[in-house]
């Protein structure tokens, strides 16, 4: 059951699900603006009001110019190149709200699109475009107290090294030096790594929002990486999640309350991850349910009642996806698992896919609803 | 004069400084391995034990493929197309030790390579390779304790947005709470930003080594983005210090200050910059003598005693730069500094030009300088 839930979310994460809302298309309206994710003073990718992106990309002596952004497995947009040396593009159709990966082919080389930002996916650095969500509100950044990210690097005896995590501290932790949080510890997905929550997640900005609007109780998320033991697509069945459950729960988790001032028992530790982070979470909550009190599975699969029995009572299981992926089994699971006496909640994003605006609105939905029992 | 060294610096940012350091270069010994700074996985670009660095590219429709590293203004290094699509080619001779930034010109567009990591350099994400130095282990990943860089987002009035800084607070920070830290602010150069620091310049584990060894005093590193108002090249005669100052001085060190235990008078505060960053420097403690006890300029122009005369006096004025930027001028200041009844000390970083080797070694001779009066 488990490679087989892996594979589906490899399947998932590795399928360009960038959907076509409509067969027939309006016509495109002309106000392309720069995408909110290029770098500093570039004024491509663009994308418009109604979700098109347009691309342009200087290379005058090319031959071929394709984004993969556009048309899913029928090869993305292809470019067209102007007098200028410029190749230029548009989606054949509005994107999904939110936050996409993509990347360059020019003359049959992957490479990324110089205007935009780079954000780590598919175990490689790729371009990141923003198409504008209606509800883009809660991760905006507003002018309310920040919390701040910190890197930290934690010796780890089992793999030899200083691994990398980050800590989202809440704005209250530097004033009252007596208060101790809670924790949520909360994985990126396959081929992502610990950058991807702050980075394509703006995990800190929708925590700064709840947190200002006085919707959640503060607590600390801490973000590592969790492909620990390399996983590559078709040797999916090797998978093991010891080597990472031995970094999270007898390396991360002690240096983590060693180091910070953190509320040390299961009810006051949670353990959330989207795709194949999701896989991770359920492994390892359900091989150690004495660590943590709280469950998330983001595009990451289900419990069943039998996955619990007999096992410590999670305090909430949360499990989510977008409405494009697989909604009914997510809603069939928390029916099932609330059945059976179980404290669950399912969450469907609207209109969104496999991709970082489910798992934005997710943590959304989730946050107020830990450290509470 | 300022806007002369502008230029100066400037000229010195955009010129690829790599140098070869024989007109006849030694057979190239085929011992090379992955650069550190590859992106997971990627066994190209690769270095040798005598410094050449080679590059492999994949772009099997392209006419031509060049990598700016290796002949500086001459063209980079041209890549030849195998028959299995890949661009090869290595540097015409070994380079400097340390990092460097590069990007790949295919059929006349710039790109990265997909096998490096990026670093903000230039104004862009360039890719970047590294160049094992003889003495890197001051700048190693070791079995030490670690500080923490952590992201902060501080209000700033003047810019009506919340801005970004990174903050490294020494290992012990968390251990003893009542404890106050100094602080530096240690700015980036032209096209870098707030990343470059933590990032291409290792700050955190120089401090970190450095404390372990018992060298210095630990204190706090403050890092944000320098370039508040746009530089750019061709009107740099433009160049204002004004908001860049409004920021740091009445917006981000009362943040800093209020958020974290820090010593707040002069003798605990210290501002130091490389290239541009230098210009900065020199500016700020010039306007604001009463905020900075202690100054540093990397590879950023220098102080002349009348520069200083009848402000109050600095504790420290720090002058360095690489052998193969204009080390004559970097001595011959501390040397006027010292006979004007300074205390000055310059550094010159051997066989390194205008690149972070040199600002690496700076900040490490620097350090333990600091607050020590």
């Amino acid at each position: 059951m488990t490679t087989k839930l892996l594979a589906v979310l490899f399947a998932a994460a590795l399928t360009s699900t960038t959907c076509f809302s409509q067969a027939s298309q309006p016509a495109v309206v002309e106000d392309f603006k720069p995408s909110s994710l290029n770098q500093p003073g570039q004024e491509y990718p663009q994308v418009n009001s109604q979700g098109y992106a347009r691309f342009k990309i200087k290379a005058p002596k090319a031959d071929s110019v394709r984004v993969s952004l556009g048309l899913g497995g029928r090869g993305g947009t292809i470019l067209t190149k102007g007098e200028d040396g410029f190749w230029t593009g548009t989606t054949a159709g509005p994107m999904d709200e939110g936050f996409h990966y993509y990347n360059v082919t020019i003359d049959g080389g992957k490479f990324n699109d110089p205007g935009a930002l780079n954000y780590y996916g598919s175990v490689r650095w790729e371009s990141g475009i923003e198409i504008p969500a209606h509800d883009q509100d809660f991760y905006a950044l507003k002018e309310v107290p920040h919390g701040n990210v910190q890197q930290i690097l934690f010796p780890s005896k089992s793999t030899n090294t200083a691994r990398r995590a980050f800590v989202y501290t809440p704005p209250s932790y530097e004033k009252d030096k007596s208060k101790k949080y809670p924790v949520l510890y909360l994985q990126h997905g396959w081929g992502e790594d610990e950058t991807a929550w702050s980075n394509q997640g703006h995990a800190n900005l929708i925590m700064d929002n709840l947190i200002a609007e006085g919707k959640i109780k503060p607590f600390i998320i801490v973000m590592t990486y969790g492909m620990t033991n390399e996983v590559k697509f078709g040797k999916i069945r090797e998978f093991k999640i010891d080597p990472f459950q031995t970094v999270l729960v007898d390396e991360l988790i002690p240096y983590v309350d060693a180091n910070f001032r953190t509320l040390t028992n299961r009810d006051n530790r949670a353990m959330a991850g989207l795709s194949m982070g999701g896989m991770e979470t359920k492994m390892i909550t359900l091989n150690k349910p004495e660590t943590f009190g709280y469950y998330g599975l983001l595009s990451g699969g289900v419990y069943a009642p039998e996955d619990l029995n007999g096992k410590a009572k999670p305090k909430l299981v949360f499990i989510s996806c977008g409405s494009k992926e697989r909604p009914d089994g997510v809603t069939k699971a928390a029916t099932d698992l609330k059945a059976a006496g179980y404290n669950a909640v399912s969450y469907v994003s609207d209109k969104t896919a496999h991709e970082f605006l489910t798992w934005r609105r997710s943590l959304h939905e989730l946050a107020p609803l830990l450290f509470n029992k």
